[in-house]
């Protein structure tokens, strides 16, 4: 059985249904080749940093098996379920006994620190002497516990050994009872600091049927809002306790808790239909897109808080866009594609997956970005782990689980959503298959070729995703043109009754695109961007002529950049854009403000001139893969 | 006896001199308006707010006299030690028996609280039971006794008890000498994460002449660059520890942090001409100055630390840019004047000085911004206090001393620094005295005229700061024109016989000027701001057209600004600037980032159309004092 996250058990508040009875798969092809990285480079890795690192030491401190020393931060516990979600999702690509092994050593660990009555969180055991539920703004036990039951939620959708004493499904769902006993009576006041559960409860209510779960989750979602929640400069908006869930439609506060709390609010309505939810969850979608998102699908501006900003406050240098964020709302778009069938939402997604969260992890697969600006002037390098480890874990539970967000299903059919090589194969009414294998060289290559491997004798549905930034896209059936015109939503569909060898072959104008950010903007007024495909690109100070500083570089914005394929990035292949670019004068020192006219210092002739040149942009989400240096996606329109 | 910050005792590593025999006022006009306002009011409202913060009782529960809780946080003592320092400049401008009596119940309950052997911190004597110098990165013992020896200088200066037992300059210097022992025993590898204790150690010195003061100032400094401070994210370079400072070519870390130090180590260097110590101070100077500091003079872009970006990181809507960042950058030019004479350093202490520090304090005396961005797009208002209350106390301070950074002597005579009336009184060699009066409308009126009203018979100098945005300046003396060419140091000097009577009429040109960034600034790309004299100016939003977003504001940079006098903020009379505005179209909904050319939506005939209108900006130190608002300091240009 496939069947990922978000298996609905109400399916008629949804548009769109995930392919339940079925099997989708990406075999080769880009993301089969990052799948590949992270199952046999980054989770053994992220297993040895979680060993390491003293995570899952601090279970067995709580068990008393160890004495070792308390190692933070507190949420430290939810490296490790996320971790154990993503070996989960690994059973679909095989068997794999290193880390069926590691799976099973520390469920063991897991299940021997949980108390008597259900409650496991290693921090409020080991170093606040089991004294729970005292930090709701901080204290992120129920953010750990929602990282458990979808840790869970995982193990039992890919064949775990069920609710079977000490599996982690019945770990989790003893501390799931124990919260939903807790939380409606000692505890019914009590707001969680940062949201996570709510998601995570739909999802064990999906899998399990447990009606009182989704329950909580809806209650976790409704009791948010009182203002009770602050924690030195952090106010009640910081944790989105600001003003009631229903009233609020704005994005604001801690990205990650938002997206999070959006997801499971998401699901309640994708669950419940509870009317008072849908009109915040669209208004909130919109204030993000029109004004608190990078042209990456990067989130969150403040580095202090890590939220998101005003609208429109998104220096590229101070961008935070921590790459959790990126994965949140990719989470986030997912459901509300199954709520609407709305492109705008897989759109998002796309855009998010390339670039804001892909940035986040190094082609090496062990090197990481828990921020992704985009203006970076000072040399970084990506980093091996991080004391607050939440990014990577989370990296790979989703690289693991990829495949459950590219294909839907309706009575009618079924839809493509992301263009990845590999098969999709669902059972339509009445016992018949529908079987699609999809060859794309996407992104670098915008032909899409769908092929039918088997199709039930009556007429079905196959839609395909316009991306909203292909403009000219051709198609053919069988050879033979049709019209490749996508309706509001942003499908193209083709009705009817379809035989094996079948083909369907998208052509997606790539670009490259030259983009503008609206002038509300401050940091990239006055520049471009470019983007091909689902791409969005860099300039990496290290692909500048020698001696040429990042600060002195400009475009000729009216000029079209040139693809350039077969260009190696630390072993991978991309297509590189060539721009024409300007190289003026280095910085000067001094007072970097003047009187208009800007005055001509008679000392200049002794700088170096400036010059013509080519540039080299590459995609953003592999830079700094080739050693230490600065970057810069929007870069100063010349002259 | 004047004689207030910086009295060196060693001047002869100094171009200038404090003016130590004599006296300097500031009456009426600008800033005596400001004095009394901070006089008056401002520091009558702190006295209050320390009390009800519970500051004061603080040390009522660390002498046993209270059993009230702790308040937090653990640096709140120098927020007393900062405002009874203002209390005792304010000594200069009379008598106060209120300010005295609550000057003289806070010192004794410093005194109770003081253990045995001269320690005093009331987070360390009353939440760590006494604990000392266990957390050298944030615990903050050495920043807190920094600010009792500066308010004990203050005192002894203007006629404090003395050394007498139980007077505060008896508290601090058994405070310091306990430091003295310490620190150079069993506390000799402690770095203390927040500096402010070297300057202050300096200061004493200066007051009481206790070499060995100054010695573990030198020692302080010196300390540092062995990377032993850290705390979560905020490495070594965040406290000044990465490298030693003789090395530290660039400011980088927590602006108030590195300025303190900068301050401390031009203390030393000043005392001791420790070669080693020149060179890094005026090259961090040099990179602060070329790409570190916002035109208003604030400093620190990085909210998440408070601390300085890379360089031309100054994105105006994340600008942190703390009122004691300014505080201090001031203090530390005004050492770097001493030291080298130069006008560069004056003319930054004055840009600092009428902005990004005086946009610290609301017109009404009781209202404060700790941070002060550049461009606020969500309407903010100021704060009556702050849980962390270092900035309004800092402001107090500065203000109620400024007259001792406003002039200096050297052999050959006097300087005028900032433009200031009132009067300024020094003794010559031989006994005679110089004395001056300044009348002037400055910095609204660029008009100074100087009256030589006690003379020597010998020759003097008169030297008077040309600023350095002054173009166009004239001058006459007893009514005949003299040139208005200033030396490279940027002065205009007069040397003469001077009698009574003898009047000198500067006249400044003040502008309006239209400013723009260096393209490097992301956030200042395509924009202008506009100064006029020392100002800088922001246009707020409700000063727009009625129904106008500030969104949709731009300018016409060709057009100068016109000067409109009489202008009213909240009591206050301005400059105000009249400008060529355009209003576009606002803001679209929908993503922001647009392939070129920006497609015009069908649907946009229904939006308002834009038009051109005269736009009013107003001194940005005097915004957010008419209700909350938007501002922006840089404003694009258009079309």
């Amino acid at each position: 059985m496939s069947g990922g996250p978000l298996l609905p058990r109400e399916q008629r508040w949804l548009t769109l249904e995930p392919i339940v009875d079925g099997l989708v798969t990406i075999n080769g092809g880009f993301w089969g080749a990052r799948q590949r990285l992270n199952r046999e480079v980054t989770i053994p890795y992220g297993m040895k940093m979680l060993e390491e690192s003293g995570t899952i030491e601090n279970f067995r401190v709580s068990a008393g098996a160890s004495r070792a020393a308390y190692q933070m931060p507190l949420f430290r516990d939810s490296d490790l379920y996320k971790v154990l979600e993503a070996i989960a999702w690994e059973r679909a690509h095989g068997s794999d006994p290193v880390q069926e092994g590691f799976f099973a050593s520390s469920v063991e660990a897991v299940r021997a620190a949980q108390s008597a009555d259900g409650y496991i969180n290693t921090y409020v055991q080991v170093v606040l002497g089991g004294e729970r539920f005292g930090n709701p703004a901080m204290g992120h036990e129920l953010y750990c516990a929602g990282h458990l039951m979808q840790a869970s939620v995982a193990d039992a959708r890919t064949g775990g050994r069920g609710d079977i004493a000490g599996s982690l499904s019945d770990v989790a769902n003893r501390f799931a009872q124990l919260l939903v006993e807790v939380m409606s009576t000692e505890q019914r006041a009590y707001v969680p600091g940062h949201p996570e559960i709510e998601t995570a409860l739909a999802e064990m209510y999906r899998a399990h049927g447990d009606r009182r779960l989704l329950d909580l989750a809806a209650d976790l979602v409704g009791r948010r809002g009182k203002r009770s929640l602050s924690w030195h400069s952090f106010g009640p908006a910081y944790f989105q306790d600001d003003i009631p869930f229903e009233d609020a439609m704005t994005v604001r506060g801690h990205a990650v808790r938002a997206l999070y709390l959006l997801a499971g609010a998401t699901d309640v309505y994708s669950e419940t239909g509870r009317p008072q939810l849908r009109g915040p969850i669209l208004a909130q979608w919109r204030d993000l897109v029109s004004s608190k998102a990078y042209i990456t699908g990067g989130v969150g501006a403040r580095h202090k808080d890590e939220a998101f900003g005003d609208a429109y406050e998104l220096p590229p240098d101070h961008a935070y866009c921590e790459t959790c964020a990126a994965v949140a709302l990719f989470m986030w778009n997912w459901r509300l594609l199954l709520l609407t069938g709305d492109g705008a939402y897989a759109d998002l997604m796309e855009r998010t997956l390339y670039n804001g969260f892909l940035a986040g992890v190094g082609l090496d697969g062990t090197s990481f970005f828990y921020e992704n600006p985009l203006h970076v002037r000072e040399p970084t390098s990506r980093q091996p782990w991080y004391d607050c480890a939440c990014c990577p874990p989370n990296a790979m539970r989703l690289l693991s689980s990829l495949e459950h967000y590219i294909a839907t299903q309706t009575s009618d059919g079924l839809q493509l959503h992301q263009y990845m090589s590999g098969t999709v194969r669902a059972a339509r009414p009445g016992g018949s298959v529908l079987e699609l294998t999809v060859d794309t060289g996407y992104p670098f290559d915008g032909t899409v070729t769908v092929r039918v491997t088997r199709a039930p004798t009556d007429v079905q549905e196959i839609a395909l995703r316009l991306p909203g930034w292909a403009s000219g896209a051709s198609m053919t059936v069988g050879g033979r043109s049709v019209p490749a015109e996508a309706g509001a939503d942003g499908y193209l569909r083709l009705r009817r009754a379809w035989s094996a060898d079948d083909e369907i072959l998208l052509s997606l104008p790539l670009g490259p695109r030259t983009v503008e950010a609206a002038p509300e903007v401050d940091g990239s007024r006055g520049c471009v961007a470019y983007e091909r495909g689902p791409l969005v690109y860099c300039i990496e100070g290290l692909d500048l002529p020698p001696g040429v500083d990042l600060r002195s570089v400009s475009v000729r914005a009216s000029a079209p950049a040139r693809a350039v394929p077969g260009f190696r990035v630390a072993g991978d292949t991309v297509v590189a854009l060539h721009v024409d670019g300007h190289v003026g004068r280095p910085p000067r020192p001094g007072w970097p403000y003047s009187d208009l006219p800007t005055g001509q210092g008679a000392g200049e002739g002794a700088l170096p001139k400036p010059f013509d040149t080519e540039l080299c942009a590459t995609p953003y989400y592999a830079w700094a893969n080739r050693g230490a240096t600065t970057m810069r996606v929007w870069v100063p329109k010349w002259p």
